[in-house]
């Protein structure tokens, strides 16, 4: 299998007619991304201002080199019609391609019209393609019984258990749908979101969001690591996005675990998405002894205890028990890998005069029973650093594989 | 007077110490930025690596070309000892120079000891200066008598008048002090307010707070002009920050207006505040000659009604008499003009299924009561775009003249 290069995209058309006038002929441009990416592994380039091939065996944004800004949002769909439904998604299909390959929605035809609203809503005119991934997932409460699909609901899609320490906020939890935006500019993710919240309107209603301001985790061993908001590297033992072996043993659901009415989920992977409040004030009194304690790993370069260097293996027996390295690694939790991909949060604060911050944990994996679930259950008895951190919002979602071409749709698999 | 050059910083300097190590001799790197800059009017270059000099006759973040992203902070003030106050400005200054130009918070020499907390948080570490400016307000309730200063209020900064329409939250509305941080990456502003929260512990409290993705306004006529989530260009007509001429009669207060218990204003600003929601789903609904009518420009190329190029000067009269461009232009106005340099936000979900999203609107101006109380009170009444949109938050401050060397600090004059 090789990989899809990312083709660098034209900047977002910008068809509005000016005052009044006539759209342009539209169907050209953006073409040049509209590659057939066979096999996913997106390259670890990261070109910020590129488009990410829509269409593959996979989806985008999760093995794709990991971008600056995320936009997430979670649907509850307000209709129990299921063709209603399968439009939505096919729709949705057809504008993720478009906006990801930095087009606009719809075909601009539309959009000339004064008498009618526009098409696209305007506000990523001008903008590059800015990496732009567009993620779909199915929450477990889409297979409740009102679209007949009680059946298709894959094993490895369980409810999380409650584990100690959480907190969770209905709000801020669960989701019949959702997609992940990631992009460079945030611009181009919170217009994705928008804009297919918009196209849902009346099928769908958006039932929590978050932004994303700065990436944590990385997905390509050669870049920067990016550091959390407690100030340490985060991301730096990771699945990375070219290891297509690690991806197909930890992520990518397998043709042998996809077996009767989960079959649909060959290619696809599990999102685990945590809101996780830190609590920086508290954490900002800490020694730098103790900070360093916490992880297992060390401020500045971030080598584990006892070794030199960032990407040195740590040797477990030398980091605390209680440490959060140590009891996240695999070789603690029988293997279990996650890809993560996490965003840092600040929304606005809390009411007691200190920030509403933290960290929005994604993670990707193959069988959810056999990856998050093992290592928080770990984490959330024995983490030195739960006395920092609080879970505040939850959901899990299986994500189909990709959208294989332009007359393949999100979920075609489920639904058929 | 001439104008300071944007010195190129070096990465954020990384003297933790690795693990429990001593830290490394510190002051010498970042000095490159510590050039005094006369008279402001920030060189409207983007290289959005670089550090914008601190010291000056204005505070940077007012001419300063605008930068990508926000974040904003008000606080309250715990303490009613002037002397604490005092101290924390003076502290607060001196953080301030130093995350300008890149470096950690701190010296250094403490961040190295295990036993004490980091100078520094960390999360900014290796990152670049990326243009981070802080803007130090004082808002009306500073003035109450806590702290002997109310002779010193200035006539200009107003209590700002209930406009019709206004829908105001307490608790996203006021603050005795702001700070806005600007940068180009918003871990390097996010992380320059919570080490200004951080250093104010016991002596203010975060009221509320802003996180803005992207800018909605340019002070750069060469720059692209960026679009609102309404998807329209906005700060096409704005003062640009090299026009010293608009700048001077304008934005900056002069010495003839800083009379009395108000003297230490001159070379000051007065900033307006507005948290402003804008109802998308709505304006998506609506036609394309609608959008362009409210405004009174054209969608794509941003020409007022009957022009052709988004430069072209607006005729007024060809524009609809409740399109918000002829309400809020100068010439409507008995000449009051205000420099923009607001943001867009979306802060997840109403409750409603709707995204809260909007404009976090920030002005500045040499008198609040000929700057945006007559532009703000002719909009409430009339403009088209209130249909659309309402205000939710709403705070006014003194921002004081700009620190000049090492020597000096942040409100030096209002306190002596
Ligand atoms: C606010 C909460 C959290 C913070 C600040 C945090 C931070 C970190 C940091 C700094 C590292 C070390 C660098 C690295 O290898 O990436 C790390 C590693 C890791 N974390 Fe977390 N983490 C958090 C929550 C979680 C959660 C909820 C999980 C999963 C249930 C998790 C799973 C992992 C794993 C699997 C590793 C790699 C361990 C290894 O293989 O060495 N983390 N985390
Ligand atoms: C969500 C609310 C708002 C939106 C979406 C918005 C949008 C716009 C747009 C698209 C323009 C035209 C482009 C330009 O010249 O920059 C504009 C111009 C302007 N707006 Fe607003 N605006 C909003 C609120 C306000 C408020 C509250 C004020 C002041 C009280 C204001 C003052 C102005 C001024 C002074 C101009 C320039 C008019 C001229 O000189 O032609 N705007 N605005």
């Amino acid at each position: 299998m090789t990989t899809g290069p990312h083709a660098a995209g034209p900047a977002r058309r910008t068809v509005l007619a000016a005052g009044g006038g006539l759209a342009l002929g539209a169907a050209v441009t953006g073409g040049a991304v509209a590659l057939t990416r066979d096999g996913d592994t997106a390259a670890p380039v990261a070109d910020s201002g590129a488009a990410v091939p829509f269409h593959g065996a996979h989806q985008a944004g999760i093995a794709t080199a990991v971008q600056d800004r995320l936009h997430f949002a979670a649907f509850d769909v307000t209709t129990d019609d299921r063709e209603k439904l399968v439009r939505l998604l096919k729709e949705w299909t057809r504008a993720a391609e478009r906006m990801a390959a930095g087009r606009e929605v719809g075909d601009g035809a539309h959009g000339g019209l004064p008498e009618a609203p526009p098409d696209d809503t305007g506000e990523a005119l001008g903008l590059k393609p800015s990496r732009l991934t567009l993620t779909l997932g199915f929450g477990p409460s889409l297979f409740d019984g009102r679209f007949g699909l009680k059946d298709r609901r894959p094993g490895a899609l369980v409810d999380l258990p409650r584990f100690p320490g959480d907190n969770l906020d209905p709000a801020r939890s669960g989701g019949d749908l959702c997609v992940q935006a990631c992009a460079d500019d945030p611009q181009v993710a919170v217009h994705a979101i928008r804009s297919l919240a918009r196209i849902g309107f009346g099928t769908v209603s958006v039932r929590w969001s978050q932004l994303g301001f700065g990436k944590t985790s990385s997905t390509t061993p050669d870049a920067q690591t990016p550091r959390n908001l407690f100030g340490f590297k985060d991301g730096t033992r990771n699945v990375s996005g070219d290891d297509s072996a690690g991806l197909d043993k930890h992520v990518w659901v397998g043709a042998k675990d996809a077996t009767g009415g989960g079959a649909w989920m060959a290619g696809g992977s599990y999102l685990v998405a945590r809101r996780i409040r830190m609590n920086v004030e508290t954490w900002d009194r800490t020694s730098l002894a103790e900070q360093e304690d916490v992880f297992g790993r060390d401020k500045k370069e971030g080598a584990a205890v006892g070794k030199a260097k960032e990407h040195d293996e740590p040797f477990l027996k030398a980091l605390k028990p209680d440490s959060h390295v140590r009891l996240a690694h695999p070789d603690s939790n029988g293997g279990a890998t996650l890809l993560r991909r996490g965003y840092s949060f600040t929304d606005g604060t809390d009411g007691l005069g200190r920030l509403d911050a933290g960290l929005f944990f994604l993670a990707y994996q193959r069988d959810v029973r056999s990856g998050f679930v093992p290592v928080q259950t770990a984490l959330a008895r024995s983490d030195a650093l739960n006395e920092y951190i609080q879970h505040v919002g939850s959901a899990v979602f299986a994500v189909p594989p990709g959208v294989r071409d332009a007359d393949d749709w999100w979920g075609r698999g489920l639904f058929s």
